[in-house]
């Protein structure tokens, strides 16, 4: 890594999301109404207020809009002098993301006669896309610059609304929770970014890269707020009443079994029996990405709870043995482990919803069946409890279904692994503010940080390296 | 400032708080009983349980609550010694004000046949005029003693109830999430108190007055739990429905307009094109201030999204260039910057309701003008689409309600400035514990901090100033 | 205490929790199915998706858990060295206990037909039993190693449940928010475990039981947490309607009593009148243990604001004089002050309970009598409000029911310290891995911290004795 290009985001960061800002307002300006929900000449003469959809999922989405802003912001602060950044730049990506994607999914999925539609329900999708750049961007924290990171955003997105389309729409596999189409997608592109942007240079590490006890606490405290509000995260879009309850009831039971196993295996493998952080801050959460695929399924509560042993058990091992063989071997830095906590546990959740598939009789779903898999169920109008139990008229066969969910898998990984390698590839073009390596992960340089000794006693070791880099106040 | 009277807040303090506890516990006994929807013997036979008045609204007083004493008390604690101070007189305010409020609100607005009847929505609209006690005491934040700030609480509230009913009741002006009506009183009257209480002395700034990494990191999440909780906020008072539903979503784009824009702006402002933590902390939230006058009228997304921008902008043009501007010149001191976040952008969500006004033809509204605007439309009974698209019966024109917007404004504005500046004449007197410029802007002052030592890791350069005023354990 | 047994977990941790994880899972694959909340095939045909009981208390069950998770893991991290102990141990014990609480709980109150029918609700009710481990904990936080707060649970659920029938079931004794048979339960099992494990060597002080600027300021943090929804823990299973209105008001009123007096007494106390972190950490909780005996009784507002004053000043009364008479008289070491926080203040909740029987004649109910009292309405066919305020067909009367909510005080206080001290027995076996006094209170015993200059920064005066056990990143 050559210093040649500055580092200094003046005027590119600007310029870029100055642009990005025009473009955002013409196409408010010229597409963007209210839709049925929003506008109040829509609505019927005598409706409900308390129908209105913005009551099916608005605390929903505030359990969601904490976990990604203060939740993953903490989890990612672990580095003891990166923890400004992590919280800002999760808030940046958030922000960007879920813009672009209102506009990308504005046009695919809610463009009716010259325009498109928005009411709080396109947020939620849209943040929901804006996810899969905020847990990649865990790839490579720390050695990006702010306007690689929007840059990457930027190309992620609409190939993150493509690969869904084809897996939810044309595949329609089961995915409610996002571990195919958010997690998996997720990780594998964060990977492929990372392989085209690997440093030699820090093969052996950096001294900036470890926790201090604080940002460590913070990380920790960042895993609470995502281990509570997760069933939201996973339930939010699925169909209410009992399905979203059983999501929910899942979500909680495999969590659960994770947060137990976690501290069993760390404390297995780590010298002396000590607890590693590192461990206690992802692998409580495996879980939750597992969960996504099955959630709204039949998969009885045992079945939740074995599934939340096995994603902890592989995370940890993810991290104990793969990571450093990924980045050894395969030249792939994973910097905060998301392929331990997402690649893994998705794959795990992947697996498990074709087993769920095959080996949950139908009738055990009643007249429900439609709920949880609309490509199988028949027209509702002639079916009933034994016609479903007979088989009779249902449109995909359980083995269709799985093969499906098979299929979703492998588009998933392979889109987002190329994707993300074409993206690394674009990300390495020498204007982008790329930290060189001496400089990574080190919030001192892009943030005007007040007072030199506040770092000093923060990081009393390597300290002397930030003063060339602090501002005065 | 001399050192002559005591800073010890013994007897004083005490004294204030349980005097003012007998009084609301006298207040509760002789007045306060339950309303219809907390006193089991006034349900109807048949009352639904989910009919119940709490189920409107509970979930969205719990956010509101977690920003007003977790966000707000993070933002507050930027000061690297200040910390403490900074969110445990916030919780102070915020029950002091709130019971206040309780009993001058229940006197005004639920007293009847000698009663005042109390219900959770009571408890909810004293926290709203709580907050413009907590906004108001940013502009000293660190050079008060507690007793001033109670103070200042006890002579706000009144004169805040007195501008609302003035604004809202009489001249029916709207504001749905208080961007006059809170923000802008709350700002001018915090600016009036501090410029009762200028100190020379703090001309040139207080070595203890800078953040620290971990207190900028600490602001900057509550940065977070605000911007996460800012659409309950304002659409907690909204028209349940649709109304309802645009106020959370004009909120949500505003607010990401803002926070994109902080980010753009801040990197143009300053050196190098680093990002300034004051600028994230608070101009990520301006859009918020701002959509308060327009949250539930139809602003359309793009002017949501584009009011954002514009407060943003404003809110770190103010940072740069007012602030200073104002210390020096007029020797107003904003420690908090609450008029680059509160005052600037009030003033833009006020100036946006009367172009809003203006610029939306009624029929837009359909059936439901009178839910946002309740002056303007017709008796229910005789109004149809066609009678309100032709303009009749209304009873103000949109011209009559852009000019009661624009008085709200002014009102609102003249109240808050004279009644700060008179009460800030009041908190000099000398009994009231005022800090001497030295002891400005530090917890070991009114806290008993437990190990010095602590003091000294987390600010090493002046720590030796903090060795007098501590405790022994 | 001699250090001739080892403190490693290594082995002893992971084996009692994958033993146990083994037996969940076989409880799980055994007896647990869906309850008919979560069965799609037990669903009615036409079924509203809205009225499945989720929808009841998914916000309340969210609220709860950032309680307890972040809320009390903070809290408890107000030990300068300790507060990765503290979170991560809170959040082992949640699950560890939840999960144990939904096996035990599942055969008492769920088991029909040979099956255990489960739903969120179980998870509910199951984490209400978790916090009584939680609290109890909180008397020996720092001297005990995981082994044996884990050993801790599976000795007090069992006991909790039984209590807890005793008291709710048998004695059909009232006590919505738990101040019974939660909060006295757990304070007075905690102190039991405490007086088995006395640590004379303890009896001065430990250099790092104190709290640092930092750990105090993130414990103030928890407090605001828990502060804000305590209100969904009293009110989550009251009966849904104007008694479950009451709780919520009630439990604010009280919270907000606690906060003011809370201020105003620790300044009184204390010396200059500077207020104590301790004081305001928990004192203001105070109102909030109280609350939950009288919660959804006809308190009225005036009754929950003195309830409020009383138990924040016996709280900071109890910190100041009966924590040091217990620890140096009775051998009592109660490390958080639980029985100031838990303990006389759920005394005073029940008392508070008795007089409200006694004192609001039956009529104040309306018809409702029975939603509060199950044991004290008349069958529901020939009641109306004329039989009801004549008292007739009543089944049990107001004093008879006074009496039943002083046995469930007594019952609760006996059982509870019994049990405890019978508990601590066990913890006191010598293959606990209980950490000798030395490295009491010292994360770095049981954690893998990364890198001794960080714990240098966080406290520089006893940093030399970190050195020996740390471990290299």
């Amino acid at each position: 890594m050559s210093m040649v290009f500055s580092t200094s985001l003046r005027c590119r960061l600007p310029v870029l999301l100055f642009l990005f800002q025009g473009i955002l307002v013409l196409f408010f300006v010229l597409f963007v109404r209210y839709d049925e929900h929003t506008d109040p000449a829509s609505q019927p003469t005598h409706a409900s207020p308390g129908a209105n959809q913005l009551y099916a999922f608005f605390s929903l989405f505030q359990d969601i809009q904490l976990m990604l802003l203060v939740g993953l912001g903490l989890l990612l602060a672990f580095m003891k002098g990166y923890g400004l950044s992590a919280v800002a730049y999760n808030f940046l990506m958030a922000n960007f993301s879920t813009q672009w994607a209102l506009l990308v999914q504005g046009f695919v999925h809610h463009y009716h006669q010259g325009k498109v539609s928005i009411g709080l329900y396109n947020i939620l999708t849209a943040e929901f896309a804006a996810v899969t750049v905020m847990i990649s961007a865990g790839a490579v924290l720390g050695r990006t610059s702010a306007l690689q990171l929007l840059l990457m955003a930027l190309c992620e997105i609409p190939l993150y609304v493509a690969c869904e389309w084809i897996i939810l729409s044309y595949f329609q596999a089961v995915d409610v929770g996002g571990s195919i189409t958010l997690h998996i997608f997720a990780c594998y592109f964060g990977l492929g970014v990372s392989i085209a942007l690997y440093r030699p240079g820090l093969r052996l590490g950096h001294p900036k890269e470890a926790p201090s006890y604080a940002s460590d606490l913070l990380s920790l405290l960042g895993t609470m707020f995502l281990w509570v509000f997760w069933p939201s995260f996973v339930a939010a879009l699925a169909h209410p009443g009992d399905a979203q309850h059983r999501a929910v009831l899942h979500t909680w039971i495999t969590l659960s079994g994770s947060a137990l196993t976690s501290f069993a295996t760390s404390s297995l493998l780590e010298k002396k029996g000590k607890l590693s952080l590192s461990h206690l801050q992802n692998a409580t959460l495996a879980g939750g990405v597992a969960i996504g695929a099955v959630a709204d399924m039949i998969l009885t509560p045992s079945g939740a709870f074995i599934l939340g042993i096995v994603s902890s058990l592989i995370c940890i091992l993810g991290f104990k043995y793969l990571t450093p063989f990924l980045a050894n071997r395969l030249h792939i830095q994973d910097q905060c482990g998301i392929h331990n906590l997402h690649g893994l546990p998705g794959i795990a959740g992947a697996v498990g919803s074709i087993a769920a598939i095959l080996l949950v009789p139908d009738e055990a779903y009643g007249l429900q069946l439609h709920q949880v898999f609309p490509a199988r169920a028949p027209p509702l109008g002639n079916a009933t409890l034994e016609t479903i139990s007979a088989g009779e008229h249902l449109a995909r066969s359980t083995s269709e279904q799985a093969l499906y969910q098979g299929a979703a898998l492998g588009v998933s990984f392979i889109m987002s692994l190329a994707g993300g390698c074409l993206t690394g590839l674009v990300l390495k073009l020498p204007f982008l503010a790329q930290p060189p390596d001496e400089l990574c992960f080190d919030d001192a340089l892009y943030f005007k940080i007040q007072a030199p000794t506040e770092i000093l006693s923060m990081d009393q070791s390597c300290g002397d390296t930030h003063l060339p880099l602090k501002d005065s106040v």
